[in-house]
């Protein structure tokens, strides 16, 4: 399997984290990408191969080993989870394994509105729409919030809302323009604590993408 | 079941689509939502119950026979899909489902793109960034021609990608400000002819969200 790939993306994080508690990462070849800053606003040049093999040409990208493109981060979790049994990231239990996912969606949530946030303060300051930021704000309080009520759901074997919580969690830390999502919250402050130390969660700490 | 629905979002057609293709129509509850046309910048006053089923506050939202709440339409899919069996828009072989997930994750980006476009117009004039409505144009063109080249994947017992890319489809069309996708893509443009003909399809043609 082929991983296009940059270390600064939430949902690229949470299908490296997925390969590695499913033991398969040392089946997927990374494909390192590059990104302008201008990617948020502009159809960026985009590292080669990338809108060959996924014309919506967004990260991550993941080649089967089918040579078949997967250009959705639940999919490539879903895809990763097949390839795997009987190692699983999903309960098999009917109740247990939706309840995994409509936290898993609150958690994708946060990531998507962190992106969001992230593409908006890269643009030119004069087309910046400061209630926009404030949207996605109000939207990641709302979901933080929901996963501190839920934290008792985080518990278990590990599985893929965990491992979305975690990545939203830190991606909250790692960009200063974002909130500390503590205060307020001390049980997911606490599970936070706790499920960071996982080998994964440390492998697959975000850095900076290189741009060029 | 219970859906958080508006006869305009894509996201929601796919979903109630779906439904319909596996005979699960007449189980599920509409729950009729209103949005201000503020919505792509600002938060708006949220139809009463959608944010306390789902903090992300989006629609599709998905509340199962259970209770759990379901906030992203792939997820919800896959709900339906499972509370429908035997009946089945996923196929069953490997490399057929996974041909299936790629395309669909193609058409999903156009839908993506194309609401991204439709938060971007509904703006104020003076944030509204020209060069972003051009990158997503250029993703839509890019996922087009990639459909147009696998029109033969789209073929077969109806499926969620065919799902995906006539929603798709008929967005574009329904839209003044987006273009017409026929011009150079005489293969999807007879697919579309054809499978834009289903009852399923008929039913759910997109119309204005009331504001209020």
């Amino acid at each position: 399997m082929q991983l296009f790939w940059t270390p600064a993306s939430p949902f690229t994080r949470k299908v490296s984290i997925a390969a590695r508690e499913l033991g398969l990462w040392d089946r997927i070849e990374i494909r390192p990408t590059t990104w302008t800053l201008d990617w948020g606003y502009r159809t960026p040049a985009f590292t080669p191969g990338l809108a060959e093999a996924n014309p919506v040409a967004r990260i991550p990208t993941l080649v089967t080993d089918e040579g078949i493109p997967l250009g959705d981060s639940t999919l490539i979790c879903l895809h990763l989870d097949e390839v795997a049994r009987p190692k699983s990231l999903i309960p098999a239990d009917h109740t247990a394994r939706w309840r995994m996912w409509s936290i898993y969606a609150v958690a994708d949530g946060i990531l998507e509105a962190q992106i969001a946030m992230r593409a908006e303060m890269l643009r030119p300051v004069d087309v910046r729409s400061e209630s926009f930021l404030a949207k996605q704000r109000e939207r990641i309080v709302r979901c933080l919030d929901a996963l501190e009520a839920d934290v008792g759901h985080l518990a278990g074997d590990v599985d893929l809302a965990q491992i979305t919580a975690g990545v939203a969690l830190g991606y909250q830390d790692w960009r200063e323009w974002l909130f500390d999502f503590r205060p307020g919250r001390p049980r997911i402050a606490e599970w936070y604590a706790e499920f960071s130390r996982r080998p994964a969660m440390r492998e697959t700490e975000p850095r900076e993408t290189p741009t060029a």
